[in-house]
């Protein structure tokens, strides 16, 4: 199977890459060489430099998905002693109350329900009635609606209460602003396949260094240990356990195509425009999006699905497909939705293609609703 | 950088793969599409008819390296009240404890420093003089310099005493016979990017079902839960969290090189004739091998380093690649030594490369040694 062959992915990764990106893997890595080294320390830079980190920040990759980085720094970040609030409107929220459970942590949820954007003022109660807490966990875009999350506010409530903040950025890392210079942050997490464009495999952590310093013995894990693995390859440049090797080229390469497209700035335009692209063409399908454009991030769309007895999921995707585009299931648990994602090498025209799609497929299945 | 210029991997994984399975990787999979789907539930049908598992085992693939996969296999499947003894002859014996002891749970260790095998009679032993112990864990081949396991005869005394047992299998898989009809094992760990010759960042366990289905609750971290991984990939058909994509489907493809070449005893005919064109290679220049014939595994061979007053490793390293041939460093603390790997998508004629670029660099530092 060929790249041409291939669907169009409007999905929130793994998600559509470049060719350049894919060709990157077609070479094989020594995981102990020094060529390899350079590469993995070059990634640490540019990760950085995407926050403005300077010698205050370490990038600390870990292999597996994004959850597994999430899991990592809430372990090496957080004291054992330590009590997390997890600022929560979502699935990826959830996840991260139950992975600080499970690794017996003291934790606690701070609940926005599924339809609203984390409110500061909360925060700010929460954090001033319970002294125990010693983190804050939040995620930038939550990706189970596509909310956008007031991380702005949130950091300054966060800091002024004296507390750390860890961010939840994998969909949005590289694409919305986040800066250490304008918020006060512990640590960032974010992983290669999302809107920096690389293939899955490997996550990535930007911690303050002195937060790193003390993180020693703290971890649950001895895979998931941040500080380990920032000790380790500070001091050799490898990577502790085997890197997915193919998949740190083909970020770096991802990277190189991001700095040359002008960076977030750039990304982030071109992503709004897909939003936009999407939503008014769905619009004029007779298609509504489910979020307020207030609180819409660019990322993905969420998409009320038709108010129609022909209306079945399953068979609305598998149609959508054999025109070449891959959609995304919804996640709510109230309303029948289905979303859509904005994210990858991917332009306006594709998702003037995808509309098309679903169109397509709306009036075959006798649900023309325009 | 492409294929045709890169050099040869000597080295124990991530190694040398072929350009069809490197060209599987130029492809985007939905994670949640239905085609990727099948590919997994194949790639695990695959993975347990090389042990000739039948209903009675399950394949848990898990994201990150075959560290990860070892950490998950002990978290998930013994019980928090259990007590490993881990057999230990090098640093992935070692490994394996310290993750155990990381984790929480009671482990002790039989050390049978870095030059010989486990011996049996000694696990006999130490299971007869300690009812806690519940689990043993054994590296089947063990890299760190190459020695083989006698597994066949470690599992006997297991099971004859009760107990059960995780192998380790991660540098042998595929390649050495490992099946359990003529072996009782509770689970066996492997990873994509060794004997298999697929490229890393994913390992798998295929571990009894009946041990899954009473692992529920027990991991120590969400994101190594093999029992909910497991669990959750039988009911939907899909990864918990995001899949490494092309590196599955690079694995699925070597899979199909594998059965294509004739499987297991191919494999392994092919990898003993590499370790034999190797080491006679290398007597003919007078480097000799660190392990005796009977206990060297055809996977990785230590080579004394010359007795010489002109050898430097990292200068010898950076000399072989020049020729386009990468080694790899030894691990033993009392005697200097290099690593050289038979595995990967290589054959003797490789092997013949590899000896020959060793001993034009021996001549040109000056240390010719026949």
């Amino acid at each position: 199977m060929t790249s041409m062959q291939a669907p169009l992915l409007l999905t929130p990764g793994p998600l559509t890459t470049t060719a350049r990106t894919k060709n990157a893997m077609l070479h094989d890595w020594g995981s102990w060489d020094g060529d390899f080294n350079a590469l993995t320390a070059r990634l640490g830079r540019r990760l950085l430099s995407i926050i403005d980190g300077g010698d205050n920040y370490a990038c600390v990759p870990l292999q597996g998905s994004g959850t597994f980085a999430v899991e990592a720094a809430i372990g090496t970040l957080m004291p054992r002693d330590g009590k997390l609030l997890v600022l929560v409107n979502g699935a990826y929220g959830k996840r991260m109350a139950q992975l600080t459970a499970m690794m017996g942590r003291r934790v606690d949820v701070a609940d926005f329900g599924e339809t609203s954007p984390v409110d500061p003022a909360v925060v700010r109660e929460r954090l001033a009635a319970d002294p125990d807490i010693t983190h804050v966990g939040v995620i930038y875009c939550e990706t189970s609606t596509g909310i956008l999350n007031p991380l702005a506010d949130i950091a300054h409530e966060v800091a002024a209460a004296g507390r750390k903040l860890v961010i939840d950025a994998m969909s949005a890392f590289g694409a919305l602003p986040l800066s250490c210079r304008e918020l006060a942050f512990e640590a960032v997490v974010g992983s290669s396949n999302k809107c920096l464009e690389g293939v899955p495999g490997m996550g990535f952590v930007l911690a303050r260094t002195d937060a790193l310093e003390q993180a020693e013995g703290r971890s649950h894990s001895l895979s998931l240990d941040l500080h380990d693995q920032w000790r380790y390859m500070s001091r050799t440049g490898q990577w502790r356990y085997t890197p997915p090797t193919h998949v740190v080229a083909a970020f770096d390469c991802a990277l190189d195509q991001y700095e040359e497209q002008g960076g977030q700035p750039s990304r982030l335009a071109r992503y709004e425009a897909n939003c936009e692209t999407l939503i008014d063409g769905l619009a004029a399908i007779g298609l509504r999006s489910f979020l307020p454009s207030s609180i819409q991030a660019p990322i993905i769309v969420t998409v009320h699905a038709p108010d129609h007895p022909n209306w079945n999921f399953t068979e609305f995707y598998r149609r959508v497909k054999e025109h070449g585009v891959i959609l995304y299931p919804g996640k709510l648990t109230a309303v029948e939705t289905f979303r859509v994602g904005c994210i990858g090498a991917i332009d306006s025209g594709d998702m003037e293609r995808g509309v098309a799609a679903i169109a397509s497929v709306l009036a075959d299945m006798g649900m023309q609703t325009n």
